[in-house]
């Protein structure tokens, strides 16, 4: 027999009734019940029963176990009882009376129990988690992350996509986040870098001839810390094509990402990848107050600047006066209570604006009633004009909120998510995705200037033509995958051209000989045959955890930094010797 | 039709003759056969002829192009002459007459041919690597590692292995070898270090509960520069199981490697994974004077002390006198010539011996004559018992080292693997694997001193009772796989009980509060029921050098540091800024 099992602890059933095994797992339960001994074991793939009365020769020995000892047991298989058959257990048919039990690893007083998953601190939680690992929440994500990962590759790879590793101790990448750095020892005073992105290398892969190039690749920014953020490293599903356009990459990676919500999204409904809407950055803006809209969510805003110009409701008729301002409604189908209206008001308040009027329509004795001081101050024309745009009714609402889009967008979308939240009408029950297209290229900074507003590398729709117009109007080829809320996905069609990249960060600022200096690799392989190329990067960590439906992320990774980027059990960072500072030809600056 | 083709370079066949097709690539080569400009369009996945001819219209542009140039082509797919398909090629059959011709991305001159691979200097091929990877080597080269990492991912799942990653900015790991540091902006003066292998994490997955681990797992060491080593990262196949014994690991990984090697060995013979010996390190050492035996030869060494003790040749007598020393023999069969005795002794001159005695068998005037000096030294009785041990007749030979086995046995292994090549003995078309076990657990330090031979973390065979007696007799269950004369593979059952990891590190002079210091969090970790486990990380790198029949590393790797740890493309390491060191809190140390 072998020397510690025979089966896991996941395989015995009534079809095993009568035979000798042995099991080794961990003691998840003990209990007494009356001189019997009940042993729930468990190892990675399951739960089985054990039991030993005083007849048994084990008996002293199992009677000394506590929770989380590693053990071997010797026994035969037993029928239960019919009445004692547990359904919920692959195993619940059986039970094995151990005549033999050995320690595989004694275990101390716990400081976190496995059993049962109480609430504990997330310190005590990381410098134990190799307890922590063990729970059952935790060991079911990190087989989701597991899988997930599985199926992307098998998907890429059934797309004609090649996996290609690129360097990890490497040069500066120019993600726009803050690098990690690596001292070097042979070139003292030296620095590489870990990648923020494989960006430069997907791009030289293309240019280098390869086609489809993807990789599960682990990236590495140095951030402040952040709760849906690991501080330090995360993966992401990097790919890169050639001789595409946009829709050649969403028709690419769009049956992926289908694939893998369907398979692991507990049965909740996701659209073909085909019907996913593509909608452009500016409309998504001005519908959902957002470049990430959740779908599920109906409310779509509306600009209704019309009905009150020049209106009774001096406040939004002053305000449109200046430039570049309007007002915008979000629809709320069945929000048609002051009750309601007034604690979204609150909502809006809550968030840093003076607050959002409203008008709701009730059942009045003349039929259809609209109320709401605003309603009063422009009138019952406007207000049913406004009605009517908004396509609502009886029982339901509309809020209104006015001024310049950027100040008020972001809290607009919130309103939105927060009126679909509260009215019910969002299916929790589903993905929806939706490609958002069309990012601008450039964008005013706080002190005049214009820069990429997102990647430098995306390539302007309309070439070099675009580039000698208003940079403002200049929309890229660059593009995001929301879902439920969230940006699970960016990327772009790349600038291949070198002219036209120069031309591109003159606009930003840039001198050919500062982009020959930040990017010279990468300009210097496009002058020597680019072929057109393009591709995007999908966050992983962020993709499990809407699967497994977590907040935080340090619940779909195996060993993630604190959010103050420390390990806790292993101990990092630590201090280094003199010795390495010696070879690394560093000294430590004095505190200040 | 598509923006960029409608096939790609590998496609088109007769069936295709006709069609209006669109197609993009590189210029791989173009001729002007006398007012028909052919061109070689090359993708990824092959070569189409193109050809123009002055009345295309789009002649005159094709005429201006150059090698490398990546090109799109509109034209419509004719069939070749009987006497001109090419059957080399997938699309030998055809031709593509260009209508039309655009320039996707232009070459400048080349630094570096791609058409036909001339020879170039690594630090070109590094600076243009964008036109090196283009070379049809490195094309077949990466295809390859790309193909034989995801067999290895295939074949692990089919075990029920998961794959789980681990962190790259971690702790310091135990590994023996030089960390990478990454200092912390977050903590400033503090570091943290990239993992040598992550040995650590693997056992903790282990602690944790999740049976079978692997991953393709990236390894960073910061090591002098080798020709067959990366100086930064490299990567291996990690796996780590619980449960397990020594011959449970054998029987997992074995047949993943047997199977890589059957599937990319281009027809060698691949011995099945159940049939590779098990060869103690005492007995490789004595059989093949190296723990990493090329098995193709059949060549085994053998002691021969007793034949030469007290007998004519004074120099192996004498030493004989000397405790630990003995004479050892490589037979040669099939090489029973002066000329060949006279070489072979030559070589181990050059390895820095002072030379290797020899017999050789011959037919004399009465039959079989023993010749060369040594032969007349011990006489015919003596000469006659070597020859009947070593089973060697006519046209043999036999070459005779003595000492103490650690001076000679180095060069031993070496001159076996020249006689078995010289000798043609070797079997170029067969991969041997061979699992080499009981390494010793400690070893003698040049100062006298016990230390650990290998890995500290392995258990000793034996448990708790080897560790009592003589430490150097003590056997460790670790192993490493053997290929061909290359460690492809090494590993452990590792030491999960605490009590027996201090009494371990106790003997080679560390402390119990030094282990707690060095590897706090793994011994905490074996204090709450650690399961037995062990595993093992194969050289990825290594193995596919192996199967591409390459001999420089960096042919294996995509974007290869030099030997000197700088990426010459995208120029690291590079200065950092005084921000970033004021970020870390770190100063560059004055040059010296």
């Amino acid at each position: 027999m072998h020397a510690y099992r025979s089966h896991t602890c996941a395989d015995l059933t009534a079809a095993n009734v009568g035979d000798t095994v042995r099991l080794s797992g961990w003691v998840h339960r003990i209990r007494d019940h009356g001189g019997v001994l009940f042993i729930d074991l468990r190892d990675h793939y399951g739960i089985t029963q054990v039991l030993a009365d005083s007849d048994s020769p084990a008996f002293a020995e199992i009677e000394k176990l506590r929770a989380e000892f590693c053990i071997r047991i010797d026994g035969v298989v037993k029928a239960r009882d019919a009445s004692l058959v547990n359904t919920k257990l692959k195993t619940g048919e059986i039970e094995v009376y151990a005549r033999g039990m050995t320690v595989l690893g004694g275990a101390d007083e716990l400081p976190l129990p496995v059993f049962g998953e109480p609430d504990y601190p997330e310190d005590t939680r990381l410098s134990y988690r190799f307890l922590d690992l063990r729970r059952e929440t935790m060991q079911a994500n990190m087989v989701l992350r597991s899988d997930v990962v599985a199926e992307m590759r098998r998907r890429m790879w059934d797309q004609n996509f090649r996996e290609f590793q690129t360097p990890i101790i490497t040069a500066s990448s120019p993600e726009g986040a803050r690098d990690f750095l690596v001292p070097s020892r042979l070139h003292p005073g030296k620095f590489y870098a870990l990648p923020q992105a494989p960006q430069q290398f997907k791009q030289l892969i293309m240019v280098s001839g390869y086609d489809r190039y993807f990789q599960i690749a682990p990236c590495f920014r140095d951030e402040d810390p952040r709760a849906d953020r690991s501080p330090t490293d995360f993966y992401q599903l990097d790919l890169e094509m050639s001789f595409v356009e946009q829709d050649d990459v969403f028709a690419a990676v769009g049956p992926v990402l289908q694939g893998v919500f369907e398979k692991f999204g507990g049965g909740a409904k996701v659209d073909a990848a085909a019907d996913w809407p593509q909608i452009p950055y500016a409309e998504a803006l001005r519908k959902y107050g957002t470049d990430k809209p959740d779908l599920r969510n109906p409310i779509e805003m509306q600009v209704v600047s019309e009905h009150f110009r020049g209106s009774g409701f001096a406040i939004f008729a002053k305000l449109l006066e200046n430039d570049g301002t309007e007002i915008r409604a979000i629809p709320a189908p069945g929000g048609g209570s002051r009750k309601f209206c007034d604690r979204m008001n609150a909502f809006a308040q809550a968030q840093g604006l003076p607050g959002m009027g409203y008008i709701f329509w009730r059942a009045g004795d003349d039929g259809l009633e609209a109320a709401g001081p605003l309603a009063k101050n422009i009138g019952p024309e406007r207000t049913e004009a406004i009605r009517q745009q908004l396509g609502l009714g009886e029982g339901d609402a509309a809020f209104f909120l006015g001024g310049k889009p950027a100040q008020f967008e972001g809290v607009a979308g919130k309103a939105r998510d927060e009126i679909g939240c509260e009215l019910k009408l969002i299916d929790e029950n589903r993905f929806a995705f939706a490609w958002i297209v069309d990012f601008p290229m450039y964008e005013e900074t706080d002190d005049g200037r214009v820069d990429f507003s997102h990647n430098p590398f995306s390539m302007p729709q309309g070439g070099m033509d675009a580039l000698s117009g208003d940079p403002l109007a200049v929309k890229g080829y660059q593009y995001d995958l929301a879902c439920n809320g969230y940006e699970l996905l960016s990327g772009a069609i790349r600038n291949h051209k070198p002219e036209i990249m120069y031309r591109a960060f003159e606009i930003a600022g840039y001198p050919n000989s500062e982009v020959d200096k930040r990017f010279g690799g990468m300009v210097k392989a496009f002058k020597y045959g680019a072929p057109p190329h393009g591709g995007c990067a999908a966050g992983i960590d962020r993709i499990v955890m809407l699967l497994a439906g977590e907040q935080n992320i340090r619940q779909v990774i195996m060993f993630p930094m604190t959010q103050r980027a420390e390990d806790l059990l292993l101990d990092a960072p630590s201090d280094p010797t003199n010795e390495q500072l010696r070879d690394l030809g560093l000294r430590l600056a004095p505190k200040e």
